[in-house]
């Protein structure tokens, strides 16, 4: 079964192509870059599917990067939030429409290629500020999906009902380089350790009782 | 209401983007450069824009042509097919998953904006050769669109049950300049006459009785 993977170099993804290789899939691995303040995520990606050796491609939307004002991802006016993910600040971190976006793109892919399958990491924890990770907006994406061509891709979502302290679990089975994955919102080498992402990552190897390899500032 | 358009300097959007300001909608239009082999449909999108004075951006989106292969539009090394839409060789002219794509890239963008609807110009003769024309696809991109965020933005499709001929009588009714639309495949300065999409164009301006103003090459 041949299945695009879509990769952020973070956490869960990266769990997630642990999972389909061991799963036995034939693996393409596709990361956005959507004009974010750095790039630090997609150098993991890109070191990570050299390791595992699997193909990696860059869809470069960064001249549709003007079209998504408003978010702390993109607009470098607005500061990133602090603290857990919870109320209205963190909803700045939200690309808008980010997932239907890469889904779509990577669906052109693999319609390309002929590949079964998209999968994406979207996870339980994300739902509440994520719109576009719950499961109602995965199984509906699923339906577009296969409707957008005559060669029909479906839409893999393992983790969508898992929590991240879960995903964590899965990864330290299958020996993942966790200490290779970005999660930190910031530009800086090291994860700040204070931002949301970086919150939820801390947290969830503690629920997960997994070491957690990751180099914090603080 | 406000409505983002997606126009591509053909036909259809144009009457479509008519359409919808004598509808009284506050019109934003979007067009998309996919790497297509040539850009006179864009000029004459900003050329039309600019004449109704509506605001138009262009999605850059030729950072992931290299994942859209096997097209004609793309590939510069697959030949325009000529003669009328019908059978395997007008499959030639799909761009994978292109639809979805471009509406969740106007998502996107009329989310940014608190947009309340996003429009496309696919018609009833899209049909049999582009599956992401079908009322059906339409149907399901509106759900997924409505998913994407906590703010709603719906899909309109004027024209997806009305033949090209229809569009063309309501574009005259609406006094469309028709000479300043783009719809050959190929890159030279007059239409051709030749690929799909003029004849598409010639015999539904026969079929609607209306004077065609095109200059075709033959």
């Amino acid at each position: 079964m041949k299945t695009v993977a879509v990769v952020s170099g973070g956490l869960d993804s990266t769990v997630m192509l642990h999972w389909l290789l061991e799963q036995g899939h034939d693996v393409r691995a596709l990361s956005v870059d959507y004009g974010q303040r750095h790039i630090r995520e997609l150098i993991c990606a890109k070191k990570l599917c050299h390791i595992l050796n699997v193909r990696h491609e860059i869809a470069d939307l960064s001249g549709i990067s003007h079209l998504l004002g408003g978010s702390s991802q993109t607009d470098p006016s607005i500061p990133v939030p602090e603290g857990h993910y919870a109320g209205e600040s963190m909803r700045l971190t939200v690309v808008p429409n980010r997932n239907a976006i890469m889904l779509s793109v990577a669906t052109a892919w693999a319609i390309s290629m002929k590949a079964d399958n998209v999968a994406y990491g979207a996870h339980a924890g994300d739902h509440e500020v994520y719109p576009d990770c719950r499961a109602v907006f995965a199984s509906a994406m699923d339906v577009v999906m296969r409707l957008a061509d005559w060669h029909e891709v479906g839409l893999l979502r393992p983790f969508i009902n898992k929590t991240k302290a879960e995903i964590i679990s899965l990864g330290a089975i299958m020996k993942v380089p966790f200490e290779l994955t970005r999660s930190c919102y910031n530009a800086r080498e090291k994860h700040c350790g204070r931002c949301s992402t970086c919150f939820e990552r801390r947290e969830s190897f503690i629920t997960a009782g997994v070491d957690d390899p990751t180099e914090y500032e603080n």
